[in-house]
């Protein structure tokens, strides 16, 4: 990280060195700019989280707009004092028996949900293994942590096996931290090899399952469900209910003992407002609605395939996708956002992953299955991002 | 911190030191439990942070629910990709020209925003100074920004000035961080001797604004509007969107070029799903009513200061209330909850703060003014803690 150019001195201007940061983005190219969207849109959409086309069912979002009519536009409070509603605890109870679990705590977000995770399963005491991958909320759950935290090479057991292996009473305890599927490249953790390694050594898992949710496992029960490590008592689970779920927030999953030790621990559970009753609602709606159409989660992966396919075929560098992520390689930051800007003007929105926010450096398209998309749209697709590459 | 009992090895139990936590909590009477609220009760509410009533105020849940029904459940992808819309613009516009800021920018929670704002506005070669008494996420971001971090003691401008007094060339940046009215007590950090000590040695002002925005200033604008910093290009703010706006969400408000350097470098801004339309519906028609009604904001601080006074002239320990919290002492942990637990036996919810979530370990009933509680209904509250002690 550079330095600073503006000490901190009388009359100094103490923000100016944002200024020379803006300078720096824009010589490397890298100015990121909102773009707020219309509620319809002739554009066909391959960038957002809303794997299961739920974000937009009507059964969802009359769900979310009876719950903010019965329990009010917020939850008033954080969830110790008057946030928790009936319909959190319902939630709660049915995302825990859908995927497996004895337990769940929904969170505003993902993010809060993974921070609190990470940072209630350990402590300054704890080892933490960190896959190098990680997603920015599990990474910063292990800053907070103040655990001594171990990155370990990308997708790598043997290397998780290492990083565990240290001598008796170096540590008061040891925990694994991974993500599911990677939200970048969309690709999966060897979870069976990671569990196997962290029994070995007497350590915890903590699995992000937010990619993995509604697409993988039976009927979409999440990654963590299909690799065999729901409800295992040293296992514990993170999903959103931003992406295939359509709505907001993000849960733990995991023992009961798990849970009620966040509820008494997690400052991101404790000093936070609880979810909103409309995005509890709605989220409730969606799980309600993947249990009873379980095509929907095989309809995700299908197209993923036919995605990974097709580009494959046309000699574009495609991750094969193990979600719903399809990772498309751009040889650079400029030429990533020139493709993803030629793609929109012909009627297709991808996303545009680059630097700082990709953990290798790598410019790509990242493209999203969705179940609600048409063998059609997926074809309009392939052929807008070959003719515009 | 208590060292856990089990130290990582092959067999262990990895998450058996909960239970060691567990019993601590027990031993201690620190135990927290959910208590799910239904959507209609007949108990008098004076522990939400529900400061203008707004939460089920029919115009706002409509507009939740329109939002939920036009834009969709779920935002669908971070700020960046797919997750703003131009309701989000709408509603960013019209918070910073309300709250007298050049720009502002909305998170999916309070806490986001906080942890945002602290970690883009400083780095490792930063110092912050930050209140003792300042709100967890302000803690959390300090931790997150791996700047030095100095605890000054509470609300105390030269105790601020003295830390900030370093050698040129120390640190890159400075940056003192406050709450504008703390969580547990509701006393008001001195921001104009905060901003003018900041000033004289070339820190920025970071000011949580959470309890001040619908209460505090004209017409609620907040209590940086009211401390004449709005706008001023040494100054961000942040506030919620869950407490008097009646939803959920947080945001930052400050300067342009400190938006623009958020929408670049804040991790909870880039990686997060956006806000949920419902939630940023919600805030917008909340905000709305305020604008256009700010005799809400006066009848808050008034119902504040009429428990504030019936409840000293009964001879309990109440600090006096510079916005809607109003704080009554009570002699011990376990005390405190038995006498919450009287109230709510006695029809009347309050909350109840306790060890480890206050920072000086005294506990108290927390209550709070809410500008549609009648004259009549603070009377009863007044009966009802006063019969309870």
């Amino acid at each position: 990280m550079p330095q600073h150019s503006s000490p901190a001195a009388a009359g100094q201007d103490p923000f100016g060195w944002l200024d020379v940061r803006r300078e720096e983005r824009e010589r490397a190219g890298l100015v990121r700019s909102l773009r707020p969207r219309q509620a319809t849109s002739p554009l066909l959409d391959l960038a957002s989280n809303d794997y299961l086309g739920l974000a937009r069912h009507p059964e969802v979002t009359a769900a979310a707009a009876a719950a903010a009519r019965r329990w009010g536009a917020g939850s008033t409070g954080s969830r110790l004092v008057t946030g928790t509603t009936a319909l959190h605890a319902e939630l709660e109870a049915e995302l825990a028996a859908f995927c497996g679990f004895e337990a769940a705590l929904v969170f505003s977000s993902g993010y809060a949900a993974n921070l609190a995770a990470v940072t209630a399963l350990s402590s300054r005491a704890s080892l933490i293994v960190s896959d190098a991958d990680n997603h920015a909320s599990l990474i910063d759950g292990c800053r907070l942590s103040r655990a001594c935290t171990l990155v370990a090479p990308h997708a790598d057991p043997q290397a998780v096996d290492k990083l565990l292996d240290q001598p008796p009473g170096s540590y008061a305890s040891a925990l694994t931290v991974t993500d599911a599927l990677f939200s970048v490249d969309g690709d999966a953790a060897p979870l069976r090899d990671l569990a196997a390694v962290c029994r070995e050594r007497g350590a915890g898992l903590l699995i992000d399952d937010a990619h993995g949710l509604g697409v993988i496992g039976a009927g979409g029960r999440g990654a963590a469900h299909a690799a065999g490590l729901a409800g295992e008592p040293d296992v514990v689970a993170t999903v959103t209910l931003s992406k295939s779920l359509g709505s907001q927030g993000g849960a733990v999953l995991g023992p009961a003992r798990v849970i009620e030790h966040l509820i008494n621990t997690a400052r991101t559970f404790i000093f936070d407002t609880g979810l909103n009753p409309a995005a509890a609602g709605a989220a409730l709606t969606a799980l309600r609605l993947l249990r009873g159409e379980p095509q929907r989660a095989d309809r995700v992966r299908t197209v993923a395939r036919d995605l990974y396919q097709r580009l494959t075929a046309e000699k574009l560098t495609v991750v094969p996708p193990d979600a719903a992520v399809v990772s498309v390689r751009a040889p650079s930051p400029e030429r990533a956002l020139a493709w993803a800007a030629r793609c929109r003007a012909a009627g297709l929105v991808v996303g545009c992953f680059r630097p700082p926010s990709v953990p290798d450096g790598i410019s790509r398209l990242r493209l999203t299955a969705r179940a609600d998309l048409t063998d059609e749209q997926v074809a309009v697709a392939v052929r807008t991002i070959v003719d515009t590459a």
